[in-house]
């Protein structure tokens, strides 16, 4: 029998204590251990759950208490998160987490604390949910370096953009009614304002570089301004938008783009098939060479289940060694300027005189390929690759007439 | 610098020493290592090869020199690579494969000899190349129980079908064009006809329930009937065909039902978009619920790298420790007959009479879903479920007139 605590017992740390229960013969197979949650902290009591007896609501009865292994950090937020977790790798204790804040802002110090105590620092939850994107990226690529992620990286925003393609609705309308199904939260702009996005795609980069680079310094956009006219361009084009997270990694000269926006995907890459709340994300790398993973990037069980194959894999002994990681704060220049990287972008102007726009557009972007079916009064085409601040200059000056909408393409 | 010897310099074998070159650094990264080729077994010489001078004839140089602490295994077929990876482990030498021939039909005896010798035996390349899926099943639901498994296991196949659907292309033109290619062996019976993925699901299976069923026991169908017709029949069901292996694991009763068929996939399922010679895995789990592998499921570079990622594994700490791994052999019963086993099945009969076939169809299959734009001459439908057992008897009775195809749906 092996002791954890569970601090923070809101949607995702109850989940665990279900996963636990229900799954209780194959971690036994897994750790040779059954695991019992001896305390769970919460500001909150909780008389009506079985759980009841084991709420402390003093985080020093957790600390001092030899038997508890492992800590289960499910409050989200950097603080008290922060404290909690530090005080328990410098108690000895290993701890997991869901919380992707804490990691994208503090998890090089984390990372530290649990190196020096002999500790285990594991957050498969924290980055896609139940999908085990961050052990893959650890265990799996240990002979190859990863050069390229795009991700679907937040599961209210893919259902919003599906419903949007399928419906040909208004982002608004689906906003509302994915809020009334509690799809969304009643302030979405850490989902819909790529917040989230951010934080996870910040993670994976660390991941695969060992920088863990600031939050600010990527390039973030919304995706609050896709249309249903977008969408349809999109389909017309083959292909559909989706809200990517994306970095691009220079191993050689220590740099990586990174930066989040709502993207043109071309239906031959597995992302544009990726509906509703599910996540996705896809690597790259020289010998490994195109490699996706799909599945619930959120939701109660599948991110408890992560958080428990992470409890699984300190109780068996193998933990953090599965690829040592010693993150780093990034160097202030680690993040190239958003501005100097290249895109195609998808484009539709309003226009009387769709020859003459064409004509325009080819002399600030080389060359254009019109897409088909453009609606009335509007051209519509996909660029060359355009450095973004070229063609940020371009579509400020006014020379290409009304733009109704760009859209990068992946 | 830790020592290995590659057993089989062939197309895999030699990816090997061309992965550990590229991928130097990241592998001192995550072993503290340097990995150093010191033997070559092989029947023929490699007098161009900048490695000619590690190439030895005779196994037992590998199997006496204590400095080599992994070998890698890529001969390829049951023996004598049974017979070396056995004195490897007894020697205390780790074993990496990927042989999935071998691991189908003798994993439990590797499995075995290696935990008796403190040893690990690890094959992540011996199913889906450059997919981590037994990493991933293994260490990613450490929590969790694998109760359903549909994989796009073979890349042959895949490519046919792609070809297949895209260009309206007969199966035999297709095969013998990717024959040309070389992307098909001159006998292409392994990969047409199921035997490969077969293996692959036969593993999978195991992995998930720690039973290796014996092939034998795995109904397996080939995908050379599946015509041009069949394609746009599932094209216009919004699906398409692919070969899949299948898994449906009942754990409480110790009981799976595992077939390989050409099988409908509806364009909701995200298998139903992997193309060309990529493979898919996907699984279904209470808590995980619904996840997805993507990835090149063969090639050099990519079955090299999966190597070569056991081998960082094993010389990490981490190796067999990842999830205990103690496949016993399958009992007679474990694999449930294949006809007590429920499906949906699409089917195309020809008819002058479409309604009275419909009518008749319905008498057999309770309920069936018209599909439009049938061929002339044609009617097609979806069954409700129904027993393979009574399916094949209604379809062999000659009572629905001539059927022209029928295909299960996933």
């Amino acid at each position: 029998m092996i002791n954890i605590a569970i601090i923070g017992f809101g949607v995702v740390g109850g989940g665990i204590t279900e996963v636990i229960r229900l799954n209780k013969d194959a971690i036994k197979r897994a750790t040779g251990n059954e695991i019992n949650v001896k305390y769970i902290l919460d500001l909150r009591d909780f008389p009506d759950s079985p759980y009841a007896d084991r709420v402390v609501h003093d985080f020093s009865v957790i600390l001092n208490d030899p038997e508890v292994k492992v800590v289960c950090e499910t409050m989200g937020g950097v603080n008290p998160a922060f404290d909690y977790s530090m005080q328990a790798l410098r108690a000895g204790k290993s701890v997991v987490t869901s919380n992707k804040e804490l990691v994208a802002n503090r998890g090089v110090e984390l990372m530290a604390e649990a190196k020096k105590n002999g500790v285990s620092y594991m957050f498969e939850a924290s980055a896609g949910g139940g999908i085990p994107e961050i052990r893959s990226m650890r265990t799996s690529f240990g002979g190859d370096t990863i050069t390229e992620i795009d991700g679907i990286l937040n599961g209210t925003t893919n259902y919003i953009l599906t419903k949007m393609k399928n419906e040909g609705a208004d982002f608004a309308d689906v906003l509302a009614e994915a809020q009334k199904l509690g799809y969304a939260e009643a302030n979405p702009s850490a989902d819909v304002d790529g917040i989230d996005a951010q934080r996870k795609i910040v993670i994976l980069t660390a991941i695969a570089t060992n920088k863990l680079a600031s939050c600010d310094s990527v390039y973030t956009e919304t995706m609050t301004k896709i249309t249903p006219a977008d969408m349809d361009a999109a389909a017309r084009f083959g292909g559909t938008v989706k809200l990517l997270g994306s970095s691009r990694i220079d191993h050689e000269k220590g740099k990586a783009s990174i930066y989040v926006c709502p993207t043109f995907v071309p239906g031959s890459c597995p992302l544009a098939h990726i509906d509703d709340v599910y996540n996705g994300i896809r690597f790259n790398s020289p010998v490994t060479n195109d490699y996706m993973l799909y599945g619930r990037g959120a939701g109660r069980m599948p991110t408890a289940g992560a958080v428990v194959s992470d409890v699984v894999s300190v109780l068996s002994g193998v933990g953090a060694k599965e690829l040592p990681m010693d993150w780093k704060t990034a160097e202030a220049d680690f993040v190239l300027p958003f501005e100097e990287n290249e895109f195609s972008y998808y484009v539709r102007i309003k226009t009387d005189s769709a020859d003459e726009t064409v004509e325009k557009a080819k002399l600030v972007f080389g060359d254009v390929q019109l897409i088909d079916g453009a609606p009335c009064g509007c051209v519509e085409f996909i660029t060359a690759k355009i450095k973004e601040k070229d063609a940020a200059a371009a579509f400020e000056s006014g020379a290409l007439g009304e733009i109704e909408s760009r859209i990068r393409v992946m």
